[in-house]
């Protein structure tokens, strides 16, 4: 974590355990429909709704210019202004499916929007999996019957989005305003086609505070950038990634200024934690790659600079046999297009300063390797140029990816 | 290939064989000098010189920002304009090595100098290998002396640069004009770090042809563009690329306006060959992905989308596997930032149309499974938008490639 992200989250606390129903005011559920190919037990029909009192919504999606059908959908429903719940199924993309894709897109909506008593415009939706079939809507039907939001439903919710993710991702935050404690919740998927642009990523987040609109959006815009942006697993964005922020207000009472910032602190805190869940989970990977960038020209240098080194297969490979390589990191910060100053750049791998005005540093190879064989391998770059900074998050690269991405859809 | 690329090269024609020595006035030669960690036998040190009567040499180096000594040292050189030989080794890249790496690359090419009777500054450099260690000085003089360049050297050079490469990387191409027929040879080397922008790749290109400098760097200046910088392999770029061109006019003649286009369809010929035998050859692949891109907005979208999906991760794990999955193929396209309206976008594979008018398209999954069995699996796209096409080259991803590179400094 870099200086700046210690000093913004400051004013909220992570918490042990908490999802999308950690705040006051939301219901989750998920069900088995048979859309994944594994068995019974697996969920793979998604509900998350809010009772409100307010229904504030922030989100963003995918910058690749092939979108899927409901991300189409949900973008038009967001920027109308009332959204009030979500159905996600997992198993089917739904992208590359033409007018028929669009046709299934809006009949998941409406199927869930009368089963929650909502309009079909209230309802947002996600599909993540195999890209080019048409959704199974039968089964997409059964899925939304048996979902069943409950209060305690988040972590049903969460497994219910997951695709080739080992485990449920799930974080909270807690944070105080005004004599109230208001929470922040969030699940997140995404183990592979994960990169900068937030890849194919299904992201849903939280809040009993009462933010109004622009400030939520403002925020989700900020903390997207310094975390789910970020991270990087294979270099490949999806047609279908999707943030979505709910704020009910079921906290009561009011932000000021101050309020707003100790909100964005928590989102922060669950954001950051989500994050690194995907890059630690990420398919194949026995390693989360931390890249921190320090003394950039500015803040899009030092990102730049610190997704293109989270991001280098040859590093990846060498974090993975945890081979102190250190040469790869160096390679690639050069080829970044960050400005780059050979002569004042330092390195540090798990604290061992390595590389420094132009030259490897004589290092103790073993204190180093047992650095790189932890299951946080941390590459710290001084670039000696000027203020900027930023945090990116990896992983190795794993015989295991190759195998089960050459396995994928057959 | 594309149609433009057809065109082109219609003047000349690719010999079956041929190196740096097939044209006229060449000599090379390699040595082992234990630099290399492999026995005897494994040359690492090679020697090229021109022996005239022209001297004209153009070059293109890495685009990283962190740069080689022997980067610096052979730019200044070709900018001081009287180059005349080369002198590489394999198994250390002199880089990030700092002054004392400046001085050793200058006494490689004292030494380089003195063996050929020729002045310091009139031999170029090149290293590749580790990152971080300096130059084993005397094993580099004990190269020198042994490389022993002669007129059918040029395989022992090829030879002598490789790293990573299963085989030496050679063509020649022949052309006509005024009733004299002239030779452009080339050797190329990598297998990993290959990337636009030309990665840690060496390659070193002749022509007996009588071309002024001037046309002789335009001509390398497009065809690298049309060639290396359309190869991918692993997405990082490296601190020591370089490309030589050497003309000595041993062929005599004039080349009139019509005689330079030939030129450079032999030039062009020569490095689609060595950019696929590079894609081909690369670290633990099996496949060769060749990507087309018609009908784009312009060459350089064109050229952003096709390298976009050779270098998808995801793709080629898919290519890797012999699995179909081309929904991955058209979201890399959606993501590489070039112009697409998926309901004009059409993608092929193997010759099959799979996606069309924005949705899938039914296809014989036998033909399409074969298609992606094969040596070469080709995917092309018509965007449907305008005049602008490239090609680029990539290879699949293998558990093979992991395990190679988690290994290489240990």
């Amino acid at each position: 974590m870099s200086t700046m992200d210690r000093a913004l989250t400051g004013q909220a606390r992570l918490l042990a355990e908490g999802h999308v129903t950690s705040p006051r005011g939301f219901r989750a559920g998920g069900a088995y429909a048979g859309i994944k190919t594994a068995g019974p037990g697996v969920l793979d029909v998604g509900v998350l709704v809010s009772d409100g009192p307010l229904h504030h919504v922030a989100a963003r999606f995918t910058r690749n210019m092939v979108v899927a059908a409901p991300v189409t959908a949900s973008r038009a429903r967001v920027a109308a202004g009332d959204v009030r719940a979500v159905v996600v199924n997992s198993g089917c993309a739904n992208a590359c499916t033409g007018a028929q894709g669009d046709a299934n897109a809006e009949e998941m909506a409406r199927l869930a929007a009368a089963r929650l008593g909502l309009r079909p415009e209230q309802v947002a939706l996600s599909s993540t999996g195999l890209i080019g079939s048409q959704l199974p809507m039968e089964r997409i039907a059964a899925g939304i019957a048996g979902a069943d939001p409950a209060a305690d439903g988040g972590e049903r919710f969460a497994r219910a989005i997951m695709t080739t993710d080992p485990r449920p991702k799930m974080a909270a935050a807690w944070f105080e305003h005004g004599g109230i404690g208001y929470t922040v919740g969030g699940v997140v998927k995404g183990a592979g086609m994960i990169h900068p642009n937030m890849a194919t990523m299904l992201s849903y987040l939280t809040t009993d505070a009462p933010v109004p609109v622009p400030a939520l959006d403002a925020a989700l815009g900020r903390v997207v950038e310094r975390t789910y942006n970020m991270v990087t697993v294979d270099g490949d964005s999806s047609t279908n990634d999707t943030v979505l922020l709910f704020a009910n207000g079921a906290g009561g009472g009011e932000l000021d200024e101050a309020g707003l910032r100790a909100f964005e602190s928590a989102l922060l805190v669950v954001c950051i934690s989500l994050a690194r869940q995907i890059a630690r989970d990420a398919e194949g990977a026995e390693r989360l790659i931390e890249v921190t960038v320090q003394s950039a020209v500015n803040d899009a240098d030092a990102r730049l600079a610190a997704r293109t080194v989270a991001g280098s297969i040859l590093l990846k490979s060498a974090v993975h046999g945890g081979d102190p390589n250190w040469g790869r990191a160096v390679a690639a910060i050069g080829r970044s297009g960050a400005a780059i100053d050979p002569a004042r750049l330092r390195l540090s791998v798990g604290g061992v300063l390595l590389f420094s005005q132009g030259q490897p540093v004589p290092f103790d190879r073993r204190a180093v390797e047992d650095a790189m064989r932890g299951e946080d391998v941390t590459f710290a770059f001084d670039l000696g140029l000027g203020e900027g900074e930023a945090t990116a998050w990896g992983c190795d690269l794993s015989e295991e990816y190759v195998r089960f991405n050459s396995e994928y859809s057959t």
